[in-house]
């Protein structure tokens, strides 16, 4: 394993990995072989020994002449939420916010152009089955985004326009480049984002940045509501304080003090971006 | 890529992109590479590549000399949820009882010689973080593992009880093979199953198995409650005939007819058993 070729290879196995255990999806449910090698661009024989090794790591399984992921698959999750301070350190104060808002809480990070839930306390009124966490919405139409574009280095916004290319949900989503500047910048300076109805009908929400003891805006904090329950105008007299004090709450837990302030913690890989 | 030598490093080179991505949790959250070697046995510079192609596909992030996963990770799970029919087909019911009961209700499936929880209804009382799915709990001390195992091949059984070693959480965990097995034969006759204790002082839960159209055990759905709150006396009367009743109604929406019955399907591996 030295040399170009090699390390070449090395990593492309890796990815190849990740890319049949990712083809397992809602429209692809029970694979069989030559379907992985058509949606993946693989060979036969490649996804065959991918195939072998996935199950000899537990990740999926034979039925017949198809596949499907093993419950395994849940677990990998299970290391970044474990591994990640804020989420412990966040939980009471979903906790308290749900119970003081009656609505459900979340907690999202931003990932290239979309917003990944990584925690979240749903209500009883709206109780849900908690698949939630590491669902992923897209960033510019929802407040979480906003929140957390906000505080972003100009060059992520401008990348979120070109490969989102702010694609309309909703009557409501802001598609417009200029308009979305115009709301991030409002959102700055309020120190918190409201969406309506972008991107989806019915769905209100607001959000707050979370900050690390750096200063950087690391997560949005968010509690949704709908149209039938309350209105933007609502939303910010009744929810907004309380939101804004829980992320500061949630910040202040992370080790920031109040004043230092820095840009959104954005993923960059060695591309750049994802 | 071709001949035995190929092969054996292509596959080794995945278990190891995922040996080093679950190297990351609560004991090392942010590892430098001299301690996720150490951590996965691998030299420097294999780790130094894997990490980077973890990079590249946006599962991990460098801050410094030190390195953390991405929320990306969770998304890989969504994909065992997006690709489980059982998972959507359960919610309403899991909701329903756990609306029935005022108690949590949860969905789980076997997995080597744990269960791991694919869907779960937290209650306002005793409102969560919605971070249990994926969340890895002993099979021979739970009542989940214990209706999933009661309709497993003995082989299977007879693994758990070896590799599990039927460790003791509790005064009351069950550690005597054939005090298990009894168990076993017992809730194979009554449909059920109530564990008390025997994980955790003060945790009590009643499972009833959910069948594929096969007939196969494919799932345990759980009630679960606390000693405060009630009884085994208590569940079994009041709650154990709505769990078998739901646990039917999500094998009816799986295909499964009343009547017919297989073993539990469980995880195998090439090596026969995870």
């Amino acid at each position: 394993m030295t040399g170009t070729e090699s390390e070449r290879d090395y990593i492309q196995s890796i990815e190849r990995g990740f890319a049949v255990l990712l083809a397992f999806d809602e429209e692809l449910p029970n694979p069989s072989l030559a379907e992985l090698a058509a949606v993946t661009g693989l060979s036969r024989p490649a996804v065959r020994r991918i195939l072998l090794t996935l199950q000899r790591l537990g990740y999926v399984q034979a039925e017949g002449p198809r596949w499907r992921l093993t419950p395994r698959v849940l677990s990998i999750g299970q290391h970044y939420s474990g591994s990640n301070a804020m989420i412990e350190a966040a939980q009471p104060h979903l906790l308290a916010l749900a119970e003081r808002t009656g609505e459900s809480a979340s907690l999202a990070a931003l990932d290239g152009t979309e917003v990944v839930y990584v925690a979240r306390v749903p209500v009883r009124r709206i109780m849900s089955i908690n698949v939630a966490i590491g669902t992923r919405v897209p960033a510019h139409a929802t407040s979480m985004g906003r929140a957390l574009l906000a505080w972003a280095p100009q060059a992520v916004v401008e990348r979120v326009v070109a490969e989102s290319g702010l694609r309309a949900f909703t009557a409501h989503t802001i598609t417009d480049p200029e308009r979305l500047r115009a709301a991030l910048r409002a959102v700055r300076e309020q120190g918190w984002a409201i969406v309506a109805e972008e991107l989806e009908e019915g769905l209100l929400s607001a959000s707050a940045p979370v900050r690390d003891r750096s200063g950087a805006v690391v997560a949005a904090l968010a509690s949704s509501t709908s149209s039938g329950r309350s209105d933007p105008e609502r939303l910010a007299r009744e929810v907004v304080p309380l939101l804004v004090q829980t992320a500061d709450r949630i910040s202040a837990d992370l080790g920031h003090r109040a004043g230092t302030t820095r840009r959104s913690v954005v993923l960059e890989g060695r591309d750049g971006f994802f």
